[in-house]
Protein backbone atom coordinates (compact mmCIF):
# COMPACT_ATOMS: atom_id res chain seq x y z
CA UNK A 1 0.00 0.00 0.00
CA UNK A 2 1.68 3.30 -0.86
CA UNK A 3 0.53 6.37 0.71
CA UNK A 4 0.70 10.00 -1.09
CA UNK A 5 1.32 12.47 1.27
CA UNK A 6 -0.30 15.33 0.14
CA UNK A 7 0.52 18.03 2.52
CA UNK A 8 2.20 18.66 6.21
CA UNK A 9 1.89 21.17 8.49
CA UNK A 10 4.06 20.87 12.04
CA UNK A 11 1.30 21.15 15.32
CA UNK A 12 2.10 21.51 19.16
CA UNK A 13 5.90 19.71 17.94
CA UNK A 14 4.09 16.98 16.03
CA UNK A 15 2.71 17.05 12.34
CA UNK A 16 -0.95 17.20 10.70
CA UNK A 17 -0.71 15.28 7.28
CA UNK A 18 -3.05 14.61 4.87
CA UNK A 19 -2.57 11.41 2.68
CA UNK A 20 -4.26 9.97 -0.01
CA UNK A 21 -3.90 6.10 -1.21
CA UNK A 22 -5.52 3.82 -3.92
CA UNK A 23 -7.81 1.46 -2.22
CA UNK A 24 -7.80 -1.90 -2.63
CA UNK A 25 -11.53 -2.43 -1.08
CA UNK A 26 -13.24 0.89 -2.47
CA UNK A 27 -11.73 0.36 -5.76
CA UNK A 28 -11.07 4.57 -5.65
CA UNK A 29 -8.56 6.77 -4.61
CA UNK A 30 -9.10 7.34 -0.71
CA UNK A 31 -7.86 10.40 1.49
CA UNK A 32 -7.31 10.68 5.34
CA UNK A 33 -5.51 12.88 7.82
CA UNK A 34 -3.56 12.37 10.79
CA UNK A 35 -2.25 14.14 13.68
CA UNK A 36 1.26 11.92 15.25
CA UNK A 37 2.64 13.58 18.29
CA UNK A 38 6.10 13.64 18.49
CA UNK A 39 8.33 11.40 20.18
CA UNK A 40 7.34 7.47 20.45
CA UNK A 41 3.79 6.79 19.25
CA UNK A 42 2.08 3.02 19.62
CA UNK A 43 -1.30 3.60 19.81
CA UNK A 44 -3.73 5.14 17.59
CA UNK A 45 -7.37 6.49 17.45
CA UNK A 46 -9.63 6.57 14.25
CA UNK A 47 -12.23 9.13 13.82
CA UNK A 48 -15.06 9.02 12.01
CA UNK A 49 -16.89 11.66 10.76
CA UNK A 50 -20.17 12.49 10.01
CA UNK A 51 -22.47 13.50 6.74
CA UNK A 52 -21.06 15.70 4.31
CA UNK A 53 -18.09 15.86 5.92
CA UNK A 54 -14.69 14.70 4.34
CA UNK A 55 -11.39 14.26 5.94
CA UNK A 56 -10.53 17.76 6.70
CA UNK A 57 -13.29 18.66 9.38
CA UNK A 58 -12.38 16.85 12.56
CA UNK A 59 -8.74 17.67 11.88
CA UNK A 60 -9.17 21.32 11.58
CA UNK A 61 -12.05 21.89 14.11
CA UNK A 62 -11.82 19.84 16.87
CA UNK A 63 -8.91 20.80 18.76
CA UNK A 64 -7.62 17.22 18.82
CA UNK A 65 -3.75 18.23 18.32
CA UNK A 66 -3.56 19.94 21.64
CA UNK A 67 -4.67 17.68 23.47
CA UNK A 68 -2.99 14.39 21.84
CA UNK A 69 0.36 16.68 22.06
CA UNK A 70 2.46 15.20 24.32
CA UNK A 71 1.02 11.68 24.15
CA UNK A 72 2.01 8.14 22.86
CA UNK A 73 -1.73 8.04 20.92
CA UNK A 74 -1.86 9.29 17.11
CA UNK A 75 -5.22 9.91 15.24
CA UNK A 76 -6.21 9.29 11.63
CA UNK A 77 -9.25 10.86 10.09
CA UNK A 78 -10.64 8.95 6.84
CA UNK A 79 -12.72 10.46 4.20
CA UNK A 80 -16.48 9.30 4.94
CA UNK A 81 -17.01 7.55 1.29
CA UNK A 82 -15.38 7.17 -2.06
CA UNK A 83 -15.49 9.84 -4.26
CA UNK A 84 -15.91 11.29 -8.06
CA UNK A 85 -17.49 7.64 -9.26
CA UNK A 86 -20.92 9.03 -11.00
CA UNK A 87 -23.02 6.49 -9.57
CA UNK A 88 -27.03 7.12 -10.28
CA UNK A 89 -27.87 8.99 -7.08
CA UNK A 90 -24.55 9.44 -5.28
CA UNK A 91 -24.30 12.83 -6.07
CA UNK A 92 -27.99 14.09 -5.04
CA UNK A 93 -28.69 14.26 -2.02
CA UNK A 94 -26.15 15.18 1.07
CA UNK A 95 -27.39 12.22 3.48
CA UNK A 96 -26.58 9.57 0.81
CA UNK A 97 -23.90 8.62 -1.86
CA UNK A 98 -20.75 11.00 -1.68
CA UNK A 99 -20.18 12.14 1.93
CA UNK A 100 -22.64 9.52 3.66
CA UNK A 101 -20.67 6.28 3.22
CA UNK A 102 -22.32 4.98 6.19
CA UNK A 103 -19.76 2.61 7.18
CA UNK A 104 -21.70 -0.08 5.58
CA UNK A 105 -20.72 -2.50 2.91
CA UNK A 106 -22.82 -1.92 0.20
CA UNK A 107 -24.96 -4.82 -1.83
CA UNK A 108 -26.81 -2.86 -4.00
CA UNK A 109 -26.14 -2.55 -8.05
CA UNK A 110 -23.07 -0.08 -8.50
CA UNK A 111 -22.46 0.45 -4.72
CA UNK A 112 -21.79 -2.84 -3.92
CA UNK A 113 -18.15 -2.22 -6.14
CA UNK A 114 -16.79 0.45 -4.00
CA UNK A 115 -19.24 2.35 -1.09
CA UNK A 116 -17.39 -0.64 1.31
CA UNK A 117 -16.75 1.76 4.30
CA UNK A 118 -16.46 -1.08 6.75
CA UNK A 119 -14.06 -3.03 5.01
CA UNK A 120 -11.97 0.04 4.36
CA UNK A 121 -11.70 1.20 7.76
CA UNK A 122 -12.05 -2.14 9.81
CA UNK A 123 -9.73 -3.58 7.23
CA UNK A 124 -7.60 -1.43 5.05
CA UNK A 125 -7.46 1.92 7.66
CA UNK A 126 -6.10 -0.68 10.61
CA UNK A 127 -3.92 -2.37 8.14
CA UNK A 128 -2.65 1.23 7.40
CA UNK A 129 -2.30 1.91 10.92
CA UNK A 130 -0.18 -1.08 11.69
CA UNK A 131 1.73 -1.33 8.60
CA UNK A 132 2.94 2.85 7.55
CA UNK A 133 2.41 3.82 11.18
CA UNK A 134 3.92 0.65 13.11
CA UNK A 135 0.39 0.95 15.71
CA UNK A 136 0.08 -2.05 18.33
CA UNK A 137 -3.49 -0.55 19.93
CA UNK A 138 -6.36 0.89 18.56
CA UNK A 139 -9.90 2.50 19.84
CA UNK A 140 -12.60 4.28 17.39
CA UNK A 141 -14.73 6.99 17.88
CA UNK A 142 -16.75 9.39 15.72
CA UNK A 143 -19.55 11.56 15.05
CA UNK A 144 -23.08 11.54 14.36
CA UNK A 145 -22.86 9.07 11.28
CA UNK A 146 -19.83 8.47 12.33
CA UNK A 147 -20.62 8.07 16.15
CA UNK A 148 -22.88 4.73 14.64
CA UNK A 149 -19.90 3.78 12.58
CA UNK A 150 -17.99 3.68 15.27
CA UNK A 151 -20.26 2.36 17.50
CA UNK A 152 -21.40 -0.59 15.12
CA UNK A 153 -17.14 -1.56 14.63
CA UNK A 154 -16.59 -1.61 17.97
CA UNK A 155 -19.61 -4.23 18.73
CA UNK A 156 -19.15 -5.73 16.06
CA UNK A 157 -15.03 -6.04 16.67
CA UNK A 158 -14.52 -5.98 20.11
CA UNK A 159 -11.12 -7.50 19.71
CA UNK A 160 -9.72 -4.64 17.12
CA UNK A 161 -10.63 -1.78 19.13
CA UNK A 162 -9.47 -1.66 22.67
CA UNK A 163 -12.65 1.56 23.64
CA UNK A 164 -15.32 2.78 21.87
CA UNK A 165 -17.08 6.70 22.27
CA UNK A 166 -19.41 8.70 20.09
CA UNK A 167 -20.20 12.41 19.55
CA UNK A 168 -24.07 12.33 19.14
CA UNK A 169 -24.57 8.87 17.21
CA UNK A 170 -27.46 7.66 15.30
CA UNK A 171 -28.03 4.51 17.62
CA UNK A 172 -30.62 3.08 15.51
CA UNK A 173 -30.77 3.68 11.75
CA UNK A 174 -33.25 1.30 10.64
CA UNK A 175 -35.68 3.38 12.96
CA UNK A 176 -35.08 6.69 11.37
CA UNK A 177 -34.82 8.68 8.32
CA UNK A 178 -31.44 9.35 7.60
CA UNK A 179 -30.61 5.45 8.18
CA UNK A 180 -33.50 4.06 6.17
CA UNK A 181 -32.84 5.81 3.51
CA UNK A 182 -28.99 4.85 3.54
CA UNK A 183 -30.00 1.03 4.31
CA UNK A 184 -32.51 0.60 1.82
CA UNK A 185 -29.95 2.31 -0.85
CA UNK A 186 -26.54 0.41 -0.20
CA UNK A 187 -28.30 -3.05 1.25
CA UNK A 188 -31.91 -3.14 -0.65
CA UNK A 189 -35.25 -3.81 0.56
CA UNK A 190 -34.17 -6.85 3.02
CA UNK A 191 -34.53 -4.78 6.15
CA UNK A 192 -33.05 -8.18 8.08
CA UNK A 193 -29.93 -7.27 6.29
CA UNK A 194 -29.64 -3.62 8.02
CA UNK A 195 -29.23 -5.44 11.61
CA UNK A 196 -25.78 -5.88 10.85
CA UNK A 197 -25.51 -1.97 11.04
CA UNK A 198 -27.46 -1.08 13.81
CA UNK A 199 -25.93 -0.52 17.38
CA UNK A 200 -29.47 -1.28 19.02
CA UNK A 201 -30.38 -4.17 16.82
CA UNK A 202 -26.36 -5.79 17.58
CA UNK A 203 -27.53 -5.48 21.00
CA UNK A 204 -30.60 -7.59 20.76
CA UNK A 205 -28.60 -10.22 18.51
CA UNK A 206 -26.27 -10.91 21.45
CA UNK A 207 -23.25 -8.68 20.56
CA UNK A 208 -21.86 -7.42 23.84
CA UNK A 209 -18.64 -5.64 24.80
CA UNK A 210 -17.18 -6.18 28.41
CA UNK A 211 -15.79 -2.38 28.70
CA UNK A 212 -18.38 0.71 28.61
CA UNK A 213 -18.85 2.90 26.02
CA UNK A 214 -19.01 6.37 26.10
CA UNK A 215 -21.35 8.92 24.34
CA UNK A 216 -22.27 12.76 24.72
CA UNK A 217 -25.14 13.87 23.39
CA UNK A 218 -26.18 17.35 23.03
CA UNK A 219 -30.05 18.11 24.46
CA UNK A 220 -30.17 21.03 22.12
CA UNK A 221 -29.17 19.13 19.28
CA UNK A 222 -32.03 19.18 16.47
CA UNK A 223 -31.45 15.75 15.11
CA UNK A 224 -32.21 14.61 18.42
CA UNK A 225 -35.38 13.00 18.56
CA UNK A 226 -35.92 12.41 14.84
CA UNK A 227 -32.45 11.13 13.86
CA UNK A 228 -30.42 9.85 16.77
CA UNK A 229 -32.81 8.28 18.83
CA UNK A 230 -30.32 8.30 21.98
CA UNK A 231 -32.85 6.82 24.80
CA UNK A 232 -33.23 3.29 21.90
CA UNK A 233 -29.70 3.03 23.20
CA UNK A 234 -29.98 3.27 26.29
CA UNK A 235 -33.34 0.99 26.79
CA UNK A 236 -31.04 -1.90 24.99
CA UNK A 237 -27.55 -1.34 26.70
CA UNK A 238 -29.98 -1.83 30.27
CA UNK A 239 -31.77 -4.22 28.87
CA UNK A 240 -28.78 -6.68 27.61
CA UNK A 241 -26.69 -5.56 29.93
CA UNK A 242 -24.22 -3.55 28.16
CA UNK A 243 -22.33 -0.87 30.10
CA UNK A 244 -22.59 2.61 28.27
CA UNK A 245 -22.08 6.12 30.21
CA UNK A 246 -24.47 8.26 28.60
CA UNK A 247 -23.80 11.69 29.28
CA UNK A 248 -26.84 14.24 27.32
CA UNK A 249 -24.98 17.97 27.64
CA UNK A 250 -27.48 20.75 28.20
CA UNK A 251 -27.29 23.49 26.03
CA UNK A 252 -25.49 21.96 23.38
CA UNK A 253 -26.08 21.10 19.79
CA UNK A 254 -24.98 18.99 16.92
CA UNK A 255 -21.98 21.11 15.74
CA UNK A 256 -18.05 20.84 16.16
CA UNK A 257 -18.00 23.54 19.41
CA UNK A 258 -20.04 20.53 21.15
CA UNK A 259 -17.47 18.32 19.88
CA UNK A 260 -14.42 19.91 20.85
CA UNK A 261 -15.54 20.88 24.19
CA UNK A 262 -15.99 17.47 25.34
CA UNK A 263 -13.36 15.82 22.83
CA UNK A 264 -10.77 16.33 26.03
CA UNK A 265 -12.90 13.43 28.00
CA UNK A 266 -13.09 10.87 25.07
CA UNK A 267 -9.71 11.20 24.25
CA UNK A 268 -8.67 10.67 28.13
CA UNK A 269 -10.75 7.95 27.56
CA UNK A 270 -9.33 5.89 24.99
CA UNK A 271 -5.73 7.04 26.54
CA UNK A 272 -6.91 5.08 29.86
CA UNK A 273 -7.94 1.86 27.86
CA UNK A 274 -5.02 1.77 24.80
CA UNK A 275 -2.48 2.37 28.13
CA UNK A 276 -4.13 0.08 30.49
CA UNK B 1 -26.28 49.91 17.02
CA UNK B 2 -28.77 47.23 16.33
CA UNK B 3 -27.15 44.00 16.27
CA UNK B 4 -28.79 40.21 15.06
CA UNK B 5 -27.63 37.45 16.20
CA UNK B 6 -27.43 34.32 13.50
CA UNK B 7 -26.58 31.62 15.60
CA UNK B 8 -25.31 30.29 19.25
CA UNK B 9 -23.16 27.62 20.00
CA UNK B 10 -22.34 26.61 23.47
CA UNK B 11 -18.99 26.20 23.45
CA UNK B 12 -16.85 25.22 27.12
CA UNK B 13 -19.96 25.99 29.08
CA UNK B 14 -19.72 29.44 27.24
CA UNK B 15 -21.19 30.91 23.65
CA UNK B 16 -20.02 31.15 19.82
CA UNK B 17 -21.62 33.38 18.48
CA UNK B 18 -22.26 35.20 15.01
CA UNK B 19 -23.67 38.84 14.90
CA UNK B 20 -24.75 40.89 11.41
CA UNK B 21 -24.97 44.53 11.97
CA UNK B 22 -25.50 47.75 9.62
CA UNK B 23 -22.44 49.36 9.64
CA UNK B 24 -22.20 53.16 9.91
CA UNK B 25 -18.57 53.35 8.30
CA UNK B 26 -18.48 50.97 5.66
CA UNK B 27 -22.30 51.18 4.61
CA UNK B 28 -22.80 48.04 4.43
CA UNK B 29 -24.14 44.98 6.50
CA UNK B 30 -21.15 43.65 8.54
CA UNK B 31 -20.41 40.52 9.95
CA UNK B 32 -18.18 39.23 13.16
CA UNK B 33 -18.18 36.03 15.48
CA UNK B 34 -17.56 36.27 19.34
CA UNK B 35 -16.84 33.90 21.92
CA UNK B 36 -18.09 35.06 25.57
CA UNK B 37 -16.75 32.81 28.45
CA UNK B 38 -19.73 32.11 31.26
CA UNK B 39 -19.50 34.59 34.16
CA UNK B 40 -18.50 37.95 34.42
CA UNK B 41 -16.82 39.11 31.34
CA UNK B 42 -14.61 42.37 31.63
CA UNK B 43 -12.21 42.38 29.03
CA UNK B 44 -11.90 41.87 24.80
CA UNK B 45 -9.41 40.51 22.45
CA UNK B 46 -9.84 41.61 19.21
CA UNK B 47 -8.81 39.31 16.79
CA UNK B 48 -7.63 40.40 12.74
CA UNK B 49 -8.08 37.54 10.23
CA UNK B 50 -5.91 36.99 6.94
CA UNK B 51 -6.86 37.60 3.47
CA UNK B 52 -9.67 35.26 2.03
CA UNK B 53 -10.66 35.13 5.34
CA UNK B 54 -14.26 35.73 6.91
CA UNK B 55 -15.55 35.97 10.51
CA UNK B 56 -15.59 32.30 10.66
CA UNK B 57 -12.04 31.18 10.45
CA UNK B 58 -10.57 31.48 13.57
CA UNK B 59 -13.49 31.28 15.89
CA UNK B 60 -13.72 27.56 13.95
CA UNK B 61 -10.16 26.68 14.20
CA UNK B 62 -8.49 28.34 16.42
CA UNK B 63 -9.37 26.22 19.45
CA UNK B 64 -9.54 29.84 21.58
CA UNK B 65 -12.63 29.05 23.41
CA UNK B 66 -10.84 26.08 25.35
CA UNK B 67 -7.98 28.75 26.12
CA UNK B 68 -10.43 31.67 26.99
CA UNK B 69 -12.74 29.56 28.64
CA UNK B 70 -13.13 30.27 32.78
CA UNK B 71 -11.46 33.88 32.07
CA UNK B 72 -13.07 37.08 32.73
CA UNK B 73 -12.45 37.55 28.54
CA UNK B 74 -13.89 37.50 25.52
CA UNK B 75 -12.29 37.39 21.44
CA UNK B 76 -14.36 39.22 18.73
CA UNK B 77 -13.56 38.32 15.13
CA UNK B 78 -14.75 40.81 12.15
CA UNK B 79 -14.99 39.89 8.51
CA UNK B 80 -12.10 41.71 6.61
CA UNK B 81 -13.85 43.56 4.86
CA UNK B 82 -16.95 44.68 3.16
CA UNK B 83 -19.14 42.06 1.47
CA UNK B 84 -21.29 42.25 -1.92
CA UNK B 85 -20.70 45.92 -3.58
CA UNK B 86 -19.46 44.87 -6.76
CA UNK B 87 -17.11 47.55 -7.03
CA UNK B 88 -14.96 48.07 -10.26
CA UNK B 89 -12.12 44.85 -9.08
CA UNK B 90 -13.56 44.33 -5.97
CA UNK B 91 -13.81 40.45 -6.76
CA UNK B 92 -10.90 39.92 -8.74
CA UNK B 93 -8.22 38.89 -7.07
CA UNK B 94 -7.67 37.13 -3.83
CA UNK B 95 -5.46 39.74 -2.33
CA UNK B 96 -7.53 43.35 -3.07
CA UNK B 97 -11.47 43.76 -2.53
CA UNK B 98 -13.30 41.41 -0.89
CA UNK B 99 -12.03 39.39 1.96
CA UNK B 100 -8.53 41.75 1.51
CA UNK B 101 -9.89 45.00 3.20
CA UNK B 102 -6.31 45.81 4.78
CA UNK B 103 -7.46 47.58 7.59
CA UNK B 104 -7.01 50.83 5.91
CA UNK B 105 -9.23 54.02 5.24
CA UNK B 106 -9.56 54.44 1.76
CA UNK B 107 -10.18 57.48 -0.14
CA UNK B 108 -9.60 56.21 -4.05
CA UNK B 109 -13.05 56.54 -6.03
CA UNK B 110 -15.38 53.92 -4.67
CA UNK B 111 -13.27 52.16 -2.20
CA UNK B 112 -13.55 55.58 -0.45
CA UNK B 113 -16.89 55.34 0.56
CA UNK B 114 -17.02 52.04 1.84
CA UNK B 115 -13.59 49.93 2.36
CA UNK B 116 -12.69 52.16 5.84
CA UNK B 117 -11.85 48.86 7.86
CA UNK B 118 -9.64 50.79 9.68
CA UNK B 119 -12.77 52.94 11.23
CA UNK B 120 -14.66 49.90 11.36
CA UNK B 121 -12.51 48.26 13.64
CA UNK B 122 -11.28 51.41 15.86
CA UNK B 123 -14.53 53.03 16.12
CA UNK B 124 -17.04 50.65 15.57
CA UNK B 125 -15.99 47.38 16.74
CA UNK B 126 -14.39 48.70 19.77
CA UNK B 127 -17.71 50.75 20.63
CA UNK B 128 -20.07 47.54 19.82
CA UNK B 129 -17.89 46.31 22.49
CA UNK B 130 -18.29 48.91 24.94
CA UNK B 131 -21.70 49.42 24.22
CA UNK B 132 -23.45 45.85 23.21
CA UNK B 133 -20.78 43.87 25.40
CA UNK B 134 -19.80 46.44 28.57
CA UNK B 135 -16.68 45.50 27.98
CA UNK B 136 -13.81 47.79 30.19
CA UNK B 137 -10.84 47.13 28.60
CA UNK B 138 -9.32 45.52 25.06
CA UNK B 139 -6.47 44.35 23.08
CA UNK B 140 -5.53 43.45 20.03
CA UNK B 141 -3.79 40.47 17.60
CA UNK B 142 -3.95 38.70 14.21
CA UNK B 143 -2.72 36.72 11.59
CA UNK B 144 -0.86 37.74 8.50
CA UNK B 145 -2.85 40.90 6.84
CA UNK B 146 -4.53 40.69 10.40
CA UNK B 147 -0.98 40.47 11.72
CA UNK B 148 -0.56 43.86 10.08
CA UNK B 149 -3.70 45.61 11.22
CA UNK B 150 -3.28 44.39 14.61
CA UNK B 151 0.14 45.88 14.65
CA UNK B 152 -0.89 49.12 12.52
CA UNK B 153 -4.23 49.87 15.28
CA UNK B 154 -1.81 49.01 18.15
CA UNK B 155 0.91 51.39 17.55
CA UNK B 156 -1.40 54.06 16.47
CA UNK B 157 -3.87 54.14 19.47
CA UNK B 158 -1.96 52.86 22.39
CA UNK B 159 -4.08 54.14 24.73
CA UNK B 160 -7.05 51.88 23.03
CA UNK B 161 -5.30 48.84 22.70
CA UNK B 162 -3.85 47.26 26.29
CA UNK B 163 -1.36 44.81 24.63
CA UNK B 164 -0.38 43.93 20.91
CA UNK B 165 0.46 41.01 19.26
CA UNK B 166 0.62 39.03 15.56
CA UNK B 167 1.32 35.59 13.83
CA UNK B 168 2.86 35.82 11.04
CA UNK B 169 2.05 39.83 10.22
CA UNK B 170 2.85 42.00 7.08
CA UNK B 171 5.18 44.21 8.69
CA UNK B 172 6.31 46.56 5.96
CA UNK B 173 3.49 46.42 3.47
CA UNK B 174 4.73 49.24 1.23
CA UNK B 175 7.59 47.62 0.82
CA UNK B 176 5.85 44.14 -0.09
CA UNK B 177 3.99 43.21 -3.33
CA UNK B 178 0.73 41.88 -1.01
CA UNK B 179 0.70 45.54 0.28
CA UNK B 180 1.97 47.51 -2.52
CA UNK B 181 -0.69 45.99 -4.82
CA UNK B 182 -3.89 46.90 -1.99
CA UNK B 183 -2.33 50.35 -0.70
CA UNK B 184 -1.77 51.62 -4.10
CA UNK B 185 -5.40 50.45 -4.82
CA UNK B 186 -7.27 51.63 -1.47
CA UNK B 187 -4.86 55.32 -1.27
CA UNK B 188 -3.78 55.52 -4.73
CA UNK B 189 -0.50 56.22 -6.40
CA UNK B 190 0.84 59.22 -3.93
CA UNK B 191 3.18 56.52 -1.84
CA UNK B 192 3.77 59.13 0.97
CA UNK B 193 0.11 58.46 2.50
CA UNK B 194 0.59 54.72 2.22
CA UNK B 195 3.23 55.01 5.59
CA UNK B 196 0.19 55.51 8.01
CA UNK B 197 -0.83 51.87 7.43
CA UNK B 198 2.78 49.90 7.78
CA UNK B 199 4.65 49.22 11.25
CA UNK B 200 7.70 49.79 10.59
CA UNK B 201 6.93 52.98 9.02
CA UNK B 202 5.00 54.11 12.04
CA UNK B 203 7.64 53.07 13.94
CA UNK B 204 10.23 55.42 11.76
CA UNK B 205 8.06 58.31 12.36
CA UNK B 206 8.15 57.94 16.16
CA UNK B 207 5.60 56.24 17.42
CA UNK B 208 6.13 53.91 19.74
CA UNK B 209 4.32 51.74 22.69
CA UNK B 210 5.78 51.73 25.99
CA UNK B 211 4.68 48.01 26.04
CA UNK B 212 6.39 45.03 24.21
CA UNK B 213 4.70 43.56 21.07
CA UNK B 214 4.77 40.04 20.91
CA UNK B 215 5.21 37.85 17.07
CA UNK B 216 5.17 34.55 16.13
CA UNK B 217 6.50 34.01 12.88
CA UNK B 218 6.58 29.93 11.39
CA UNK B 219 10.24 29.57 9.56
CA UNK B 220 8.43 27.41 6.77
CA UNK B 221 6.36 29.91 6.26
CA UNK B 222 6.33 30.33 1.96
CA UNK B 223 5.25 34.01 2.35
CA UNK B 224 8.55 35.34 4.72
CA UNK B 225 10.79 36.46 2.45
CA UNK B 226 8.83 38.11 -0.12
CA UNK B 227 5.50 39.36 1.86
CA UNK B 228 5.93 39.15 5.46
CA UNK B 229 9.40 41.03 5.72
CA UNK B 230 9.81 40.24 9.79
CA UNK B 231 13.59 41.34 10.31
CA UNK B 232 12.71 44.53 8.73
CA UNK B 233 10.38 44.59 11.63
CA UNK B 234 12.78 43.40 14.20
CA UNK B 235 15.44 46.06 13.09
CA UNK B 236 13.51 49.19 12.99
CA UNK B 237 12.16 48.16 16.64
CA UNK B 238 15.92 48.09 17.38
CA UNK B 239 16.85 51.53 15.74
CA UNK B 240 13.82 53.18 17.63
CA UNK B 241 13.54 51.67 20.59
CA UNK B 242 10.33 49.69 20.37
CA UNK B 243 10.35 46.45 22.53
CA UNK B 244 8.98 43.38 20.33
CA UNK B 245 9.67 39.92 21.53
CA UNK B 246 9.63 37.95 17.70
CA UNK B 247 9.71 34.05 18.12
CA UNK B 248 10.85 32.49 14.92
CA UNK B 249 8.80 28.99 14.66
CA UNK B 250 11.50 26.26 13.62
CA UNK B 251 9.07 24.51 10.63
CA UNK B 252 5.75 26.14 11.36
CA UNK B 253 4.06 27.54 8.14
CA UNK B 254 1.06 30.24 8.14
CA UNK B 255 -1.35 28.28 8.68
CA UNK B 256 -4.03 27.32 11.37
CA UNK B 257 -2.09 24.58 12.71
CA UNK B 258 0.55 27.46 13.45
CA UNK B 259 -2.07 29.57 15.04
CA UNK B 260 -3.09 27.24 16.65
CA UNK B 261 -0.04 25.88 18.51
CA UNK B 262 1.21 29.36 20.23
CA UNK B 263 -2.32 30.59 20.74
CA UNK B 264 -1.91 30.22 24.15
CA UNK B 265 0.78 32.04 24.67
CA UNK B 266 -0.82 35.08 23.23
CA UNK B 267 -4.03 34.44 24.99
CA UNK B 268 -1.80 34.55 28.12
CA UNK B 269 0.24 38.02 27.11
CA UNK B 270 -2.71 40.13 26.60
CA UNK B 271 -4.49 38.48 29.78
CA UNK B 272 -1.40 39.35 31.71
CA UNK B 273 -1.85 43.29 30.24
CA UNK B 274 -5.36 43.22 30.61
CA UNK B 275 -5.74 42.30 34.24
CA UNK B 276 -2.25 43.73 35.40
Amino acid sequence: MELRLKKTHVTFKGKTQFFEHDSNVTKTMMSFSTYVPDGEVTNAIIWLSGLTCNEENFITKAGSQRILSGTNTMIICPDTSPRGLSLPGENDSYDFGSGAGFYVNATTEGYKDHYRMYDYIMDEVVSILKSHFRIQKVSIMGHSMGGHGALVLGMRKPEVFHSVSAFSPIVNPTQCPWGKKALKGYLGDEEDTWKDYDTCELLKSGKKRQDTLLVDQGLADEFLEEQLLTKNLESMALEYGQGVNIRYQEGHDHSYYFIQTFLNDHIDFHLSALNG
